[in-house]
């Protein structure tokens, strides 16, 4: 290939109050006092300054861990008013909303920040979600994945609705928008029906990209067919590249530019000025760990089990496939359990920080070394970096990683555009009735 | 009574992009190119600089008269990153919703604000909402209103269900939260089962405060027993004080301290440098009426009824009672019409600025005086200002009226806290589980 430049990593910072690992809300760097949104905002500041595609946030709409969360599109939106380059991802599931609002609210945050919205769609991981809406039991894993397509139809064909170049504004003759060139949807499937128009106009990059990341097979198909990004857990090398490999031949096979959709494993680091001082900064979050909550995450993780009446120094016990959780991430903690035949302790210990995702404890070299041989040996497009604690775990980052990545030449050291989609490399995309 | 200061008004802005008058677009202020938001954050900040009280945004969840608009809570949580004091009012039905989510969006407001998120509770008043969220046709009134109760008592049950001082913070002892102050709520009635607790802990002003906007008996009846503010469209005095009288009645008959509540009827105002000057200003809007808006506009507000029909020059037919939209708005035009024997025209003229909410049209002494007689006869606790068109007609009011009533006594020129509750003189809602 002769590209024009070289190819380029593509960086994410998923955030979380306090940050991912399970213990980091009681590490000395942990700002519990202060205003959520000016927290958050001091950390967007720096990831922007670092020249980040974009900021990402999870959801669920249930408290899951006793820890409370803002609805990813308020908070997105206050950022947006805040910023100026950086994407802004947030989460919002299929499975408890309905598409007019979900199209409507991002649609609102891609104008209010001119081009820089993403939408990770999901199917909730969490079964306690049905409760908050008037159901007894979790919507089953296929129905969810069946709803969840209908509903990406439903979503951006509303968003197709609108032309881009819509508005004449043309106060002498009366006329506001083209006729013809804002367009009901009708739509009338099986779990929705939707008449549109939607009542937010197209932004500077079209539409908001699609993220999805669930992993099962309904999860790869459903991101072949519909997804800008994917984000995924895999624990090391050989796993990622083959699901690297699975995704961008599904793609390639229904006709899609392979190329336009990007794949980003989650990747969790402890950086140090030397190994040692990485390996000290990860055994102080180590140590914080209550047994408790270690049991509590990894019941979450492995489909909603409670592990309490488990030996705790034993071995984990079969478990049938989950219908309620992240099917993907169960297969994943129990290979890892059997095939280093760890105890239940030291299973949620190895998941404490990264829950499974690539993890890397080192100085800044290391770190850039293993992103590039994944970037390079065709395991991911770029990463969603998951802080251990925060805010310190992510400028460790920010002022480490980023720039050994940039000296590399594998990261930008300046926005060339505004626009997520201009970040990522991928296309405006089309109107559906073009 | 021995006030120890002044009965002070409370003022809002209810912000429209374009502005109320229903050609508002056309006028040479508007501004048609700007980014939205942009365009919203500079008419806040004037607000805010004029110490009112709040920004108030409708909302329908369809596309209703061929204006965009963006969703409110996200608008409002860009605009709460950039401002400090002014309450931040957003609308949300209750009939196209779940509460959890509803819920949910307005803690997040209220925790980004610092206290400052209101919300407004609807219960539709366009119809064709019920299209885009699988419905052939609208809730019936009686149903919609039914529904609207046991939202509001969802919604407020997971607010109370964070004690105001769960927050222990204890890193030391690994505790987060205070055990006891986050609560389920176990809610099953008839149309919602929702289990809880919510995901977003209280702000610093408790929980967000309701508005609620409906005047038909029902709408009397539901703000009577839930709204902190009612916000009301009435043209004149008379049917003001009445509708003020019976609504602080109905609060004291159900134990509730009148003064807890607010009633805030619209004002459409045009101020001139002069009468004359105020009068041109107007007539410049009204000559940009297109006929086809102004009998859309008409229809609309009637009742979603087809007007296109009928001889324009000749009077307004008989109209069956409206289910869709609103009763009480469709009582106060027909009886405009009939009263002062309008024809269709006429009165699609008459509403095209104000839509039947008090309109004044003179200097900032003018409609001082008006306001004021409407404060101190008992016809409102405050006006929620509707500007012709933007950012003129606000600019005029802010920089003229504003002044003009604090010079008077009659409105605050500091802000005392900073709270939306705290500005309109509410109390801190207790929790529920007390
Ligand atoms: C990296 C990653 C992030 C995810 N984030 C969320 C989330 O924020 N909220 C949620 O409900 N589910 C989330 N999921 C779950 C998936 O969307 C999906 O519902 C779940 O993985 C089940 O699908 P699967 O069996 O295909 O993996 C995430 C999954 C992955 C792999
Ligand atoms: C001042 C005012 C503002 C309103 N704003 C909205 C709104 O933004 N969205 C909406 O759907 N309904 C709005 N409504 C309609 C009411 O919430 C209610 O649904 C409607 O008036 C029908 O109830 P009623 O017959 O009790 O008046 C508003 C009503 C009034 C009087």
């Amino acid at each position: 290939m002769n590209a024009p430049s070289k190819r380029q990593l593509n960086i994410g910072a998923f955030l979380m109050r306090h940050g991912h690992h399970v213990a980091a809300w009681r590490h000395p760097d942990t700002d519990l006092e202060g205003n959520v949104f000016q927290v958050f905002k001091r950390q967007v500041l720096a990831a922007e300054k670092a020249c980040l595609d974009a900021v990402f946030f999870a959801d669920s709409v249930a408290l899951t861990n006793g820890v409370p969360a803002l609805e990813p599109l308020t908070l997105l939106s206050a950022l947006a008013a805040v910023t100026e380059h950086i994407g802004l991802i947030g989460t919002a599931t299929t499975t408890y909303n309905e598409p007019y609002h979900v199209a409507r609210k991002f649609a609102s945050l891609d104008a209010i920040s001119q081009g820089r919205a993403g939408w990770n769609l999901v199917t909730s991981d969490n079964a306690i979600e049905a409760q908050n809406f008037g159901r007894e039991q979790h919507v089953g894993h296929a129905e969810r994945y069946a709803r969840a397509r209908e509903f990406y139809d439903v979503v951006t064909g509303l968003w197709n609705g609108w032309d881009d170049d819509a508005a004449v504004n043309d106060k002498a003759h009366g006329q506001l928008y083209r006729p013809g060139s804002v367009r009901r949807l009708d739509h009338h499937g099986e779990h929705f029906s939707v008449a549109g128009p939607l009542n937010v106009a197209r932004s500077a990059q079209g539409h908001p990209v699609v993220v999805q990341a669930g992993s099962s097979e309904a999860g790869r198909t459903l991101a072949a067919a519909t997804a800008d990004v994917v984000f995924t857990a895999h624990p090391a090398l050989p796993s990622a590249q083959a699901f690297y490999r699975d995704i961008k031949q599904r793609v390639a096979a229904i006709g899609r530019d392979p190329d336009a959709l990007k794949i980003m494993p989650g990747l969790f680091a402890v950086v140090g000025q030397s190994e040692a001082e990485a390996q000290d900064k990860f055994a102080v979050l180590q140590e914080l760990v209550q047994p408790e909550v270690g049991l509590a995450l990894l019941g979450r993780m492995i489909g909603n089990f409670d592990l309490s009446g488990h030996d705790i120094d034993g071995p984990l016990p079969e478990l049938p496939l989950t219908n309620d959780g992240q099917r993907s991430r169960q297969q994943l903690l129990t290979n890892l359990a059997q095939g280093e035949n760890l105890t239940i302790r030291q299973l949620y210990q190895r998941i404490a920080g990264g829950r499974g995702h690539f993890t890397v404890i080192g100085t800044k070299q290391t770190v850039a070394d293993q992103m590039q041989q994944w970037f390079e040996e065709e395991a991911a497009d770029g990463f969603n970096f998951m802080a251990p604690q925060l805010p310190g775990g992510l400028d460790d980052f920010l002022q480490g990683v980023v720039p050994e990545l940039q000296r590399r030449g594998l990261f930008r050291t300046a926005y060339a555009g505004s626009t997520l989609r201009g970040h990522l490399g991928l296309p405006k995309p089309g109107r559906a009735h073009a």
